[in-house]
């Protein structure tokens, strides 16, 4: 039991994440390792429950798991330049094999030929075994998942939205057609959609990334993007149409319908772990994490509560009996029966862990037939004080059904109005810079000439980038005005925002 | 569809084997990268299957997962003498990050400070990690899993059984005495041999390796091994009674109740994708994979058959409404309507991929209110054909997760049968020598003096090693007698058998 605080958001939302990170029990630097981390068992619990829910969506979409080498070698990275470009000084490089224990110290022994990067996404030698694998129109599409882990060398790191090495999965497809291809893009960003908003209970955004925030290798990439409670974008997901770019680059053809050799058309997407902390931004509050029933590894935790020892064994025997119960009715119940640890203590813990339903149970409710349960984000009544509900022991599995459910949405809605009330549009220059002024975001839908050089001045000047141009339906309806930078013309507005 | 041939076993077991393994489309070589496979959709789907079955069992005995850098700084390897000794040859070393797209080429740009070793196993990076979150006995027992990737540069490598990057769990976990650890070596060893024999219907011996044969590092290494169809046996799981030696390597105490700073007892326990191999190597035969039902990622194959084209749609379409049936009763179907194949390819297809139960659906079936089915291996006939068996559509789900539970069965006793007919007691030089001559290995109970010394002669001379000493009901009673080899005394026999 740790009686660390957590920093209010308020007082230093950087330093609060880290702090609801840490105390949740999700993960912590792993310091030794520059730039990685370990995934503790609750923050791993999570993403168990993320990527169940993933993989049963992709594979009702028609894909396969596979798995491929981590180490690809070197020359496989020049052959699309711009993706040797954009992962070039993210790479780890493997360059020998072998040691040796010498004098208290460790020799390096063999130099490898060629070297091997550790993958930092898997489009290179992905591509080689799919040029082996297609042949003809009847091995297309291709429909393939890798969940794998991935290293990227980056200078700032922070636990789960930016790490050395993360967890995720990678979707990797090749297709006879262009417009198939799409199709398959957007499917993917409607999966992750929905994921995002039915799953994680988190609003997005869809839209396509421009030129600049493009994947490397991409002729296009779409994404979803959520809005933090400090008003800064996370990009949740990517979903890339790669044109015939790999397939030119290795060599992927196939035998068309008409007897032509024709490359390839693939896609790539992706979620990682950063999901996690897209979850903790969403959700938590000074108390520490909340977390969606649906992603909850542990929906309810039962606190036995009595004065005097001759009561114990009654209350822990009934708390064992309630908590089977529930268990039957498909939910995840831990009772909380430590000795030495006062009831207080045993909700701040939970509390922090983020379960969203906590029951106390007492003599009193044993007596009566009823529990008193607690949302984790409970309403407040008119004390101002947070409200406990009693509800009657019987079919107490459906009635806390019910409040997951009911506490599901609630999640979406708060956080989707949140968003609401942080997005505005702007057609000034000097209300644009405004909104972004000290360490201040919001969602801006603003007018942009199009172009890369006017984008990278408006970061320069704001900070705030281009999050995406939006799909229709996703911002204000789609209409001609003048770029909020230098008033030249532009077709629509694009979505700004200070980022993750 | 390919129409490369399977070499047949009695020609060429290990050709079989690659054979089978391609033709099964579990994996191929990745060849690019040296050692490494490519775990393709049938191969990682019967993964996927072990991974969930052995998680639920992890759980249930109170385990947790969590995530451990992949990259361990090259000092932790020395801090525990064996373990360096044992896996410093295997460790791939990342010395550089970042590479520069220079004239065509790449060029690898900064070196490390202190180079990375890809984990070979987790023992030291965990071990720092445990010295963190352990202070005093209330945080013991801590059991933790990993479900990772590991890489161990070896020279020769073959498909599963042995590559240079491999997929596993690796079980970590520390108490507060020595007798605790050891029941959890036991337990785990237990829950693998479990899941050999009732879930991969492979049976093994449990028993204790010797000195020589121990795991760098572990004061007792516990093992299960099966029994392969070339008689050669196959270390199928492994349980590690570490002592204190990794407590003492990375400074990993805690209080105990007694108020004394003590080391912890640790164990660690693992299997990997080579079960996958081993599932082959017991179950295969010259006709292709044969899985069963309990891993196999497709239960049942259904062809439509049918020789005029107005019968086609009506055939199909009571073939997705049988399998819509079945996979009402939990079964996972596959129709093969593929247009252009003739049903005999598609049954050749099919039993390759180790299918369990084809049905075979015609017009007079539907008629009649029956389907054929053929179990991937069936009984042979009087006139020496493998018998079909005729069901009634009505509860055919019924019938056919009977029929499953059957094979699952039949398979087992087949192994364990195999087993028994190529298991000897042997007591002279010239008969041991003579059950290993040549390629031949079988099951050999003989006596060993115990000395490393003698181990490693008869390893020299016939290829045969030590695979464990027997646990008690493991082999024949312990009973002193005299080693095969050099006549000293030994307390009981020991399990000899060349092996993968």
């Amino acid at each position: 039991m740790s009686e660390a605080r957590i920093t209010p958001r308020k007082q230093d939302y950087a330093q609060w994440y880290q702090d609801v990170v840490r105390e949740g029990g999700l993960a912590e630097p792993a310091e030794v390792v520059k730039g990685c981390m370990v995934i503790k068992p609750h923050g791993y619990a999570v993403w168990e429950k993320m990527q169940a829910d993933l993989d049963r969506r992709f594979k009702a979409t028609g894909h396969q798991n596979a798995y491929f080498p981590l180490l690809i070698p070197l020359s496989f990275l020049a052959k699309e330049a711009q993706h040797v470009e954009g992962f070039a000084m993210e790479c780890a490089v493997v360059t020998h094999t072998g040691l040796r224990a010498h004098e208290g110290k460790i020799e390096i022994k063999n130099e490898l030929e060629e070297p091997y990067v550790i993958r930092p996404t898997s489009e290179t030698i992905i591509g080689h075994f799919f040029a082996k694998w297609i042949d003809s129109y009847r091995d297309l599409p291709l429909l393939i998942n890798q969940w794998a882990n991935v290293m990227r060398w980056e200078k700032r790191t922070r636990l789960f939205l930016r790490t050395g090495e993360f967890l995720w999965q990678e979707g990797h497809t090749a297709h006879a057609s262009h417009e198939e291809a799409q199709e398959e893009v957007q499917r993917m960003l409607d999966v992750y959609r929905d994921f995002a908003q039915d799953v994680m209970a988190v609003p997005v955004i869809q839209g396509i990334k421009t030129v600049n925030e493009r994947f490397a290798g991409a002729v296009e990439t779409r994404c979803i993007e959520a809005m933090m409670q400090d008003g800064k974008a996370l990009q949740a997901g990517t979903s890339h149409d790669l044109g015939q770019n790999f397939g030119r680059a290795f060599n992927v053809t196939f035998q068309s319908q008409g007897g032509e050799r024709e490359f390839v058309w693939q896609t790539s997407w992706g979620v990682s772990t950063r999901l996690v902390g897209a979850l903790v931004m969403t959700h938590g509050d000074d108390d520490g994490l909340v977390l969606p029933p649906k992603l909850a590894p542990i929906h309810v935790g039962i606190v036995p509560i009595y004065k005097k020892d001759d009561e114990k064994a009654r209350i822990n025997e009934a708390a064992q009996k309630l908590a089977a119960e529930l268990r039957d009715d498909g939910l995840v119940v831990k009772v909380d029966d430590r000795d030495g640890i006062k009831p207080g203590a045993k909700y701040y813990e939970w509390e922090r862990k983020g379960v969203p339903i906590r029951i106390e149970l007492g003599p009193r409710d044993l007596d009566a037939g009823t529990v008193m349960i607690k949302r984790r984000i409970a309403p407040v009544g008119p004390d101002g004080k947070a409200v406990k509900e009693t509800l009657p022991m019987a079919n107490l599995g459906v009635s806390i059904g019910k409040v997951l459910d009911e506490f599901q949405k609630f999640l979406y809605q708060r956080a989707l109005q949140h968003r609401e009330a942080n997005t505005v549009s702007i057609d000034t220059w000097a209300d644009f810079e405004k909104v972004f002024a000290d360490d201040g975001s919001k969602f801006v839908w603003a007018h942009w000439d199009g172009t890369t050089e006017t984008e990278l001045a408006i970061k320069e000047a704001t900070k705030a980038t281009i999050r995406c141009i939006p799909l229709p339906g996703q911002g204000p309806a789609a209409a001609p005005g003048k770029c909020v930078k230098t008033g030249k013309p532009s077709a629509q507005r694009v979505l700004f925002s200070k980022n993750y």
